[in-house]
């Protein structure tokens, strides 16, 4: 039988620490459904002492997934590492991931530690998790960067001290694949206790090379375990991108010989959400999940292709999600096969209500537009601006004019705490004049430094969906709106992002 | 001294292959001259025999650029390598690149030819090449699948003929490092004039390794020319990224051990550049060249990286033309200034009056927006529904609005053939109305297979640039349009589109 590779997502913590790529406890936890569904082995759900907010979303995560393991960050410390375990408490299989810097350059200018200190606080830290969580992970941040004799006497003890898995990160993404399959190599023949624990791959995508580096430490180092993000997600360039690795594993079993437990069927639906969510688009030229990534998705036939299929393709798109014949929903399609539908891209609705909330916000849609595409749904059920009701502002209406020679005018109705107040406002498009008409009631301060408009389907006839990122004092967030009229999904997802500004939260910095 | 890394650029013939990229001739020149002033050593600039338009194409390439080897790609026959030669009289330096497929698969499903065929046509072809163009460069198409023993007597009888590069593409995105690395040695070793010829790899991206393929063909293989393009672009998944592959020989040099000629300072220009021509947007998390690469570009300061920069970074931003500290542009700048910045974003103006039109442009743009980005002068320039004024179809003047309730309404005014027409139109928004306004008298029958609005700065003060990809008989173009106002913007971008439609041309598929 083949080995099995430990498929461990790190899309809520690595990726999420990604500037601009913050979200809340429910998108979290929407998307970890969507890493269940996936069969993603370990989800590390969020880094739990680094604010309330994290903790809250690991909690929540940990009392909601059945079939993945969840794993919280620590630094290594008891007040870090007693909070995550506090947080995986419901858990059915908990996970504690500790790590520290073993690089001279990290533990000198970042922890001003000795690397003896570095080293009895590596121990001591597995040895306080490993009473309170039987699965300990621990990850010496920098280790391609460090020292091999320091890393050596580090992982030997914390493996003597109960690591069950062994992570190596290239945290600044500066490995070739041959280098890096060699060091784990290196590492695992070294250290005398290696065999007692799962070696595991950290790589990010600075050079471009993050998933080649990671399947080195698989073949060439015989790590088993690979450490991604959904999209590649994550900070600088990225982590190792989930559905470029599996895929690979996959494709390649020729070469690899080892299984992979992941659900390939839900790989798009999952790419979709991550996007969506977080506002970070997906280049059409991107493996896998890329609009153009197989040739027959763009909507152009190839003269290859329609001669033999694997002429040019390798895999197959509907192996990762890509549907061949999208059935369009229309005005006349009743609540299952909208239900059905729902299930069908991955979207859990926690109940009934809110299945009729968003069937009617269907209805009101097809009113308007006669095909009805899953995009369109997607976007239907991540608009934030209306489906939460305990929200501080929200939508009412708008009205907008612009004319060659004039000022484009805006003005808005919306509501704060539930009572209704109307905004008035020249601007540069009908768009600015929108947002500065909410301004001028909220006077929030807040910078707006992102602003995307998400292709949904082709045609200007479906539904916009608008990313706004807003920073205030630090923070970033991004609020999400989806109308026809780009202008008034613009003003809902200007909406969400104050709402979501509103819980402040202070975090602390986790290892890449 | 090191040997020296050629880098092979086919943004404009492999990239330009991948569904809704195609550019017009004055767009590949404009990215050609880019790619000179990015030093790139070989600029493949279309495949002359594939239409009237890229033969044109490749000729005022050929025509304009001094430092950097001008190259046709040519199937390997008779006809359409006299074309390729025809096209590169001009050239400073001229190459043929020829190929033909020989793998089993293709041979058999593709061309229909026998192994014996296929070798006697590649020999005949390249002997016809040599006697118009002494830099003669051979494909074996699918050459990665193809059988050893077959692939060792096609490229050592190429070779004989004077082929003085061998290209060796992963044509589908099959290999793995090692795996690829090890096959060039095989046919570097196997093949007895192997060191009469130049080695060259060819990756495309699939399973996410098309760097680490090309870097293992160069440092296991010992190949010495690397193809590549400009953020990836390319059929599917793309090919292997320029910036990455760049960046990776400089920053592990220590590795690597070779010099490369690339002036890496215009990259971002460069990939902007390309972006804003095709539509294909850059996703954030892009190694070197997305918004979140650097983690200082992304405004927010980590304490890591406060306390020392290369904690976390492995290169420098600069290097790459992050501009650190931009200089703002606005109303009290004058011509010299404007003039100077165009030069800084590797904007080449023709003439003066094409300078003198963009500046007007600018002080108008200064009249409505205050501070003025690189952004909003790239999207100016690229702006194409104002620079050209010989099109069919001119924008004049907008009016919209939309109000909650009420179904959108636009009514345009712009030219066709220089007369003003005006058109009226209701919509599932604005945009949607304004872009059916200009269809109730065009009447094209053309299909919107995309529609997206690129985040120029994160404002929406700044002009919003739209691209509108059209497809109408199997024919697909992009057009792009720039205005504070977002409605026109789109409007703009429509016409832009429309104009690119009329200038019909048949082209035949090349190999990937």
């Amino acid at each position: 039988m083949a080995d099995k590779l430990i498929i461990f997502d790190t899309t809520l913590r690595d990726g999420e620490q990604s500037p601009g790529a913050s979200m809340t406890k429910d998108e979290k936890l929407r998307i970890a459904r969507q890493l269940e569904r996936l069969r993603v082995d370990v989800i590390e759900a969020g880094f739990a002492a680094s604010s309330n907010g994290d903790f809250e979303a690991v909690q929540s995560i940990a009392n909601a997934i059945k079939d993945s393991t969840v794993c919280s960050l620590s630094r290594a410390n008891d007040r870090d590492i007693a909070r995550a375990a506090e947080a995986l408490q419901g858990a059915n299989s908990a996970r504690i991931h500790t790590f520290i810097a073993t690089s001279a350059l990290h533990m000198e200018k970042k922890l001003r530690m000795t690397p003896d200190q570095v080293l009895e606080q590596a121990k001591q830290s597995v040895r306080f998790a490993r009473n309170l969580v039987g699965d300990i992970e621990f990850s010496p941040e920098d280790g391609y960067r460090s020292d091999v004799d320091f890393l050596c006497r580090v992982i030997e003890a914390v493996i003597a001290e109960g690591a069950t898995t062994i992570n190596v990160p290239d945290t600044v993404g500066y490995a070739v694949p041959e280098l890096y399959g060699n060091f784990i190599k290196t590492l695992r023949e070294r250290i005398p206790n290696s065999d007692k624990a799962i070696w595991s791959v950290h790589c990010h995508n600075d050079l471009g090379m993050a998933v080649a580096n990671s399947l080195a430490g698989v073949k060439i180092g015989g790590a088993r375990q690979v450490e991604c993000t959904i999209n590649g997600l994550g900070e600088r360039a990225g982590n190792c991108s989930l559905e470029e690795v599996v895929m690979a594993v996959k494709t390649r079993r020729d070469y690899f010989g080892l299984d992979v437990g992941i659900d390939t069927q839900h790989i798009v639906a999952a790419s979709r959400m991550v996007s969506q969510t977080t506002g970070f688009v997906v280049q059409p030229n991107k493996a896998v999940v890329g609009a153009n990534a197989f040739a027959h998705a763009s909507g152009i036939h190839q003269d290859g292709v329609l001669k033999a299929r694997d002429t040019y393709e390798i895999m197959r798109a509907e192996d990762v999600g890509w549907s061949n014949n999208k059935i369009v929903l229309g005005k006349l399609s009743g609540r299952n096969a909208f239900k059905q539908r729902l299930q069908d891209l991955g979207v859990q609705m926690d109940s009934e209500t809110e299945i009729n909330n968003a069937f009617a916000r269907f209805k009101e849609l097809a009113d308007r537009k006669s095909e009805i595409f899953d995009e369109d749904i997607l976007a239907l059920v991540s608009d934030e601006s209306v489906t939460s009701e305990k929200e501080q502002y929200g939508f009412v209406s708008l009205s907008q004019h612009s004319e060659t020679g004039e000022q484009p005018q805006a003005s808005i109705v919306f509501t704060v705490d539930g009572k209704e107040v109307k905004g008035e406002s020249s601007g540069n498009g009908p768009v600015d004049a929108s947002l500065k008409a909410i301004e001028s009631h909220v006077q929030s301060g807040a910078e707006m430094v992102l602003y995307s408009v998400n292709a949904i389907s082709g045609s200007t006839e479906s539904q916009g969906e608008v990313t706004v990122r807003l920073q205030n004092s630090g923070r970033v967030v991004n609020g999400v709106g989806a109308d026809p009229d780009i202008v008034v999904a613009s003003a809902k997802a200007y909406l969400s992002a104050l709402n979501k500004l509103q819980s402040k939260a202070d975090r602390v910095a986790a290892q890449g």
